[in-house]
């Protein structure tokens, strides 16, 4: 019987799974909607379902040795989502528990880019790095952040909440129920809001006036930015200097060696890297100049953050003798 | 021979500097002017020989195990003073050899909040706590954060700039070169700054309005505000709504279980810990609601950055196996 863990990564529109072997390899992985089910019951039988459908449907006999899940404004210290404000369910789901008494084998949960950044610190191009901050650019935006070889989980476990960061005052409305927080400008979302922003204010043609709200996509942006439309760039420049005057300022209270993005808006590349890194430069202080990386996933930009979840466990099963 | 440490606290005015025994207590101290000396060497000979001072007119005889210093953008791993915008030297000061060729002992030096940080860990209300903030508020502000029980120096050692966040755009100049600096708004010289502001702007009454801007001080605005003159309140609840609000956004990242405010201006007590809690639980996403408490030092006012500085040499000698 060969040894496996389970990494989720439960997005604000997707979740991902995946079986990860001892080595960090990625054997099968599928997908559900995070959406579809308001029921958080019926959304994890699911879950359950398919998960077991993958470990049955191996050529090799496996064996799961635990279940590792990233999930946004997931509790460490409690194994539990605790009101997050991109998932259907509100309030406190005990997801640890509900998942330990469906697969019978132990279960550790954090916010999904505290487990991006676990992938990225065991297995991706964070291995050798002691300080660094991984920012998950999806629906919204999440960060994990590692200092001193660990990751940053706070008093109360809710450490990381980079996406509800001030960057504009009286700003646009949060899922959070504040305003001007930073996911509201640098994610797949917010570079949506941008892109209407920009349409209802300036008077340019643009291919992006095609498409209505719910159809718009980071990735349409991006493809429309490849094809030199004013308004996607303008857009993109927009995001990468809010983006990058805000890690200007998260770089002087951790002075990190490197800062990676990760997740849906970081596919657009040079698009995002470039501006991101040029206002961050820009902005940083004089110590800090031209010392800081930023980076993609060294994982690839889909499993990171399965293979980190799986990570999580894979840490936790070896720290308490049990792998 | 009793065994005793030396802690320096080099403040952007004065530097304090005290005798430390093993169980943290200040055995004697004094001071001498930061600003007097342009030339470091003589400012560090003025230093050495009031440090020796006190050893030599100790009752008892001292062996001088280390020495611990807190400094303004002070390097724990290089040992140097690098690129301090508020004191007189400027580029990169080899502070730690500097001192350890006039006393030949072992020296550790950090930056002065870091320092503190320490002092309220080993010594302080800190003691048991693993994830905490001080901030000192004195000619800047400085940040000494602690996760998961140590300090955050960060790849390059200059973590914990939270003085340079910015926090207003195209804001007040700062000594760093950029503008709208934390500390510019927030530091026993930021609330000066703000009360010429007001002063500027309004037209009450204030006994402000007789005090030339280079004999101002946060403690005789402090002493108006005890006396009722508004615009020195009013000077206050401004220095509080834009340092909780920062902090609301610090909390998001590190999630403390405390933050200790430290240095000249929180010295005025209720005049800037009210408005300071107020604005940060304004500003805080739900899930930190509540959760926080912003504290003053648990060693006193005076004295946290000298015990501090000890307790860093202290651990180092420790750790090394010399104590």
């Amino acid at each position: 019987m060969k040894k496996v863990v389970a990494g989720i990564d439960i997005g604000g529109t997707i979740t991902k799974y995946g079986i990860v072997d001892m080595e960090g390899k990625l054997c099968s992985e599928g997908s559900v909607s995070t959406t579809t089910y308001k029921d958080v019951e019926k959304y994890l039988d699911k879950l359950t379902g398919a998960i077991k459908s993958l470990l049955d449907e191996s050529s090799e006999e496996l064996e799961l040795a635990g279940i590792g899940v990233g999930a946004p404004n997931a509790n460490y210290y409690s194994g539990s989502i605790e009101y997050a404000p991109n998932l259907n369910w509100q309030g406190v789901i005990p997801l640890a528990s509900h998942l330990n008494a469906r697969f019978d084998v132990p279960v550790a949960i954090t916010n999904d880019a505290n487990a991006a950044a676990m992938g990225e610190m065991m297995y991706g191009d964070a291995r050798n790095m002691r300080d660094f901050i991984v920012i998950t650019l999806g629906t919204g935006l999440g960060s994990g952040i590692v200092v001193n070889g660990e990751l940053v989980y706070g008093n109360d476990g809710f450490a990381g909440e980079l996406g509800h960061v001030n960057v504009v005052n009286d700003g646009r409305h949060c899922g959070c129920g504040g305003r001007g927080c930073l996911e509201t400008y640098v994610s797949a979302t917010g570079i949506k809001r941008t892109v209407y922003e920009l349409l209802a204010r300036r008077t340019e043609e643009s291919e992006l006036r095609k498409i209505p709200f719910d159809e718009l996509s980071s990735e349409n942006i991006s493809k429309s930015a490849d094809r030199g439309d004013r308004i996607a760039i303008k857009a993109f420049e927009m995001t990468g200097r809010i983006l990058g005057k805000c890690l200007a300022d998260v770089v002087a209270l951790f002075s990190p060696e490197a800062i990676f993005l990760l997740g849906g808006l970081s596919k657009a590349g040079d698009h995002i890297f470039i501006p991101t890194r040029e206002y961050m430069e820009k902005n940083l202080m004089k110590i800090f100049r031209g010392k800081v990386k930023i980076l993609p996933s060294g994982l690839g930009n889909t499993n990171a953050a399965i293979i980190g979840a799986a990570g999580l466990i894979r840490r936790e099963l070896v720290d308490s003798g049990e792998l």
